[in-house]
């Protein structure tokens, strides 16, 4: 548990020693924070930008007492662009800080950084095709917190698949629960790859693809919607709009499912339905906050 | 005043609270600061840069105790540019802060922000056509400092007044005062817009439009030059160098008057008037540190 | 010792009470940092980025106890590019903090901003032909850390040394020191400037200049590797390979010798002698943060 690259490395036991902290945290906010880990620094190196996901670890450490180092676009400002290694940088970096969150632009990164790193290296999502296990834990918490159960569970999960972070992320850590049914919503050019696929298989996991939301959405408990890449799409000449949540898709879910979404969304979420008690993302993008804080104390209480 | 996102919220009453706090904002800062804000997390999200404006707020948080969270530049670097909506990136980051401070770009930017956001909104900033309210509340504080009333006062504003987000700010507040006169000098084509003139009509406000400064110079105790976009003027072929505050304009005017600037300033502001007692753009930056802090003290106290 | 803006202003008694200071810091590190600087405030203002120093002054206020305001990339994202002074951004930026860590894209920059400061300026890196000098202090440290003396040393500097900030600083460092002998070794066309071979000789320091690694590398203590600028080199059609720092290289040195590098490196220093005990690099990096820590402390102390 000293580094976080990969959703695999997550154990039942592990998983729900998280969700029994994360709660603890959401109260620690309302009371104003705490000074625990006031001798901590978390460095936040990222590649790519993401203001939410930078600010979301940001603000949990803050929360918690501690203090943070931060780059915005380490990739355009940093030396990196010059040639300079991945490992060096990192080598570098672990003096300034206690915790390093990572986001790398290349598939793997977040390993090879753990592989060097004397501190916590926490993948913040490396490259299109890789992981971003925060995300999927906060999204595991979510289902948790809303459905009360993670047994039993069916999940669709919807959009440009093949390169989808967060679903692949997903996909591992549902595995790890008993009856889980899968429903892989995407066109065949977009559909998941065959490597979760074949976890899938190893770990007897149940699932389904298919290229139609209508013929799933009535029978799932959480629906995971992910945004429409519109310049892909328009590479690949696709339409994906059948594919997309609002009103009259509430109608034919069932009255105590879940919809999820990452965030930022486009055009496949309606703002209409963001009333519907069925509507959890921004609870979602709330359990981010809890569950990271939960996740760094974790990480800084085992040191 | 929960959220501040324009000039015309403030009642003068509001106003002299603010300019009471705002000494003792100098006494703290003097005595290193204080711990009273530990609990509050300050996110500034500045969608078009302002390093000035950013760190004026950030510092102001800072030595109040509090701690924050910065954006140098969210529209290159967010996902925003991808098409997500404003109030879904409020609806997120306003998990992770207890006040948000916005530079939108959209005029409008700050008051769609307010409507869902559970945290304080401040407008530091929103279109070229917008408003920048707490520039105008320290340009105002200086005015009062420096003059030490508010009632009674002549005022000239320069330059391109059409676009001029901090003389539109400023023309909004002076006209709750009483017996104010204001000047706007500018040639025809970059004249205060029309909505300014309504509104102090209203107010019956005394004003003139003038593209002479020679004329008005000598009659006036304030004198809030401000920055020419060279860019704009040449693509309206002006020459605006008549409106140049340099050593042969400080002979016409009044020896108590003030020459006011919301920096940065080009050639409009000649360097070599800065020694001179009545240039007191300088002083104008310094109290924005001091205005910001105590208008987040009001916002915070009040929650 | 108010603003530190060229290794020249660094007497001998000033460099030994540094590195008095250096290793205190590194234990006050070691058990999680002070807050005896928890009243000041630290603005780094990079005009050109670097993350890692920026980094390293940052996390060294942060383990101080004090606090950070942070530019990645003023000059694109400040007002600056619109043409306003450097002088009018210092004194404005000021008001906000205690201490400016100023990195400026013209030679002479750092100095111009102390002129009109009223807190610290500390130069970390002014234009291409500047200085860096903490990076240098840094350096010496770092010798003097490996070597255990100062006196006495013979110490080769590598690569393109006529716009080589680092090693020009860490020239002038090193030229209050006794006996000590300095290898330039570059090829003719980027061989280090005449100013520092002058200062050298004014100070009766022994040099020579080389185009060849093979006959120096043998009799030198320290070799300090720099980064190759491949686009510089391909503009004058050399070939840099020669001087690369390999497995090659190491059975020619010293057996007590010491590698440094600036980081970030390229080609001309091979991490397959990175496990080489004479391979400081990755020492010297983290001395920084240590060197930086004791350096502000003096600032502040003696305020």
């Amino acid at each position: 548990m000293k580094h976080i690259y990969e959703s695999q490395q997550f154990t039942v036991p592990r998983i729900m020693e998280l969700f029994e902290r994360t709660p603890l945290m959401k109260r620690i906010v309302a009371r104003g924070g705490t000074q625990d880990y006031h001798t901590k620094i978390l460095a936040t190196l990222f590649y790519n930008s993401s203001t939410r996901t930078r600010f979301s670890f940001e603000s949990a450490m803050l929360r918690l007492g501690g203090k943070i180092l931060s780059t915005e676009h380490a990739r355009e400002f940093s030396s990196e662009v010059k040639g300079e290694l991945l490992e060096d940088t990192i080598r570098i970096i672990s003096n300034y800080c206690d915790c390093i969150v990572l986001r790398h632009f290349e598939e793997g990164g977040a390993k090879r950084a753990a592989a060097v790193s004397p501190v916590s290296i926490i993948n913040a999502g490396d490259g299109s095709g890789g992981q971003h296990p925060t995300q999927a834990l906060l999204d595991l918490f979510t289902i948790y917190n809303e459905c009360k159960i993670l047994n039993g569970l069916s999940v669709a999960m919807i959009g440009a698949l093949d390169l989808g972070r967060t679903v692949r992320s997903l996909a591992y850590l549902l595995s790890k629960f008993e009856r889980v049914k899968l429903y892989f919503i995407a066109p065949a050019e977009l559909q998941i790859k065959s490597d979760i696929l074949q976890h899938l298989d190893e770990k007897r996991v149940s699932y389904e693809l298919s290229d139609s939301l209508e013929e799933v959405i009535s029978k799932v408990d959480v629906v995971y919607q992910t945004r429409i890449d519109r310049e892909r799409l328009s590479n690949y000449h696709l339409d994906l709009s059948r594919f997309n949540i609002d009103q009259s898709v509430l109608g034919k879910m069932k009255t105590d499912s879940v919809i999820m979404h990452p965030l930022p969304r486009s055009v496949e979420l309606s703002s209409a339905i963001d009333s519907d008690p069925r509507a959890a993302y921004f609870r979602q993008a709330q359990n981010g906050l809890f569950v990271r804080m939960a996740l760094l104390t974790m990480i800084f209480d085992e040191e």
